[in-house]
């Protein structure tokens, strides 16, 4: 991570120009020669399943590919055991950080949620700069963002500018904030058309967990 | 499977109105109790992304619980290396039929395409009457009903009637059929807010293939 303070604003000015030059060339190399490849930001939110499960199936893809990859858990609970047992059957490849205690509505402490926000961000920022990482996984970060847990410039800031050209970083959960799908390259929306729970289906083990 | 061949229509009649009375009774319970546990019919359509990842994700996590399950390709070409390379690290709990020769706008011969779905179908409808699977993915099947490969009633009476109870079933692919979406639990619809290719972004490992 680039440290910002101390910065004079003729320097900021100096690295954003730069950023911006490069970003120009990068876009101008894309529409050129159609062959880029770059690591993406991708949001997959909406009311509909799938958001995190699709996020799941492409960690288990890059993992079938031989990368290494890591998972950051946003809120604790969400998770399916079946993922977890799969994630951890490859564990020279995967990176599980389970953070945050179950929050919101179970903690009820604001407080402790924004800690374990803090704490669950720090990982996350630690595991997309590592050059290792091919993929991460932020599973519910859009949570913590929609109870401002987090401050979301932090967030678009770090995803914008520090993460390396090579990484994928996919992001997951409901009420994805706008600034954030404005910086993503691929927004997907999971949209409920006909949900079983409505009969009166439990969640069962393997499909809800 | 059942036959029906040789039944005459009040045989056939007498059978409907046993389904339809074990199926309203079977509402009824779920109505009561809320803790019906069944095998869903599950669909993910949409012009979005994550429609065969998050089945693959759910099928990586049926994995994870011990089950066995069955994969159905219904359009070759249409997978994942890195999917099909995480499926081949469990040969005793995964069955995988890659059908079909990558047709459509490849054979271009519709005598060929329609005999390649009828194996296919075939083939998932053997893996979902095998009592050893717990959940089957029949992937891609929506783009072979829209072509009318293979009849549609067909397709929605099989899994209406004859699909075990506590199996779980997930179809996948663009323009799923009314008729379908009419017999599914869960429905989920993909929908695409920003894309890559869009911005001349390459397909590229782990993310797209």
């Amino acid at each position: 991570m680039k440290k910002t303070d101390g910065m004079t604003q003729e320097e900021l000015d100096a690295r954003h120009a730069e950023k911006m030059k490069k970003k120009k060339a990068a876009r101008e190399k894309i529409l050129a020669t159609k062959t880029e490849e770059k690591g993406l930001i991708i949001v997959h939110t909406g009311k509909g399943k799938g958001k995190s499960t699709a996020a799941f199936g492409m960690a288990f893809r890059s993992i079938g590919h031989g990368h290494k990859i890591a998972v950051i858990q946003f809120v604790k609970g969400a998770w399916d055991s079946g993922e977890k047992r799969m994630l951890e059957k490859f564990p020279e490849q995967v990176t599980i950080k389970a953070m945050g205690e179950g929050f919101t509505w179970e903690t009820q402490d604001r407080n402790k949620d924004i800690a374990n926000a803090r704490a669950a961000w720090d990982a996350a920022k630690e595991a997309i700069l590592d050059p290792e990482n091919r993929f991460v996984l932020l599973d519910e970060l859009n949570i913590v963002l929609r109870y401002d847990y987090l401050p979301i410039e932090e967030i678009v800031e770090f995803l914008s500018e520090e993460k390396p050209d090579d990484t994928h970083v996919v992001i997951t959960g409901r009420n994805a904030k706008d600034e954030l799908i404005e910086i993503a390259d691929l927004v997907t929306e999971m949209t409920l058309i006909k949900h079983p729970f409505r009969s009166g289906i439990k969640a069962q083990e393997g499909i809800e967990y």
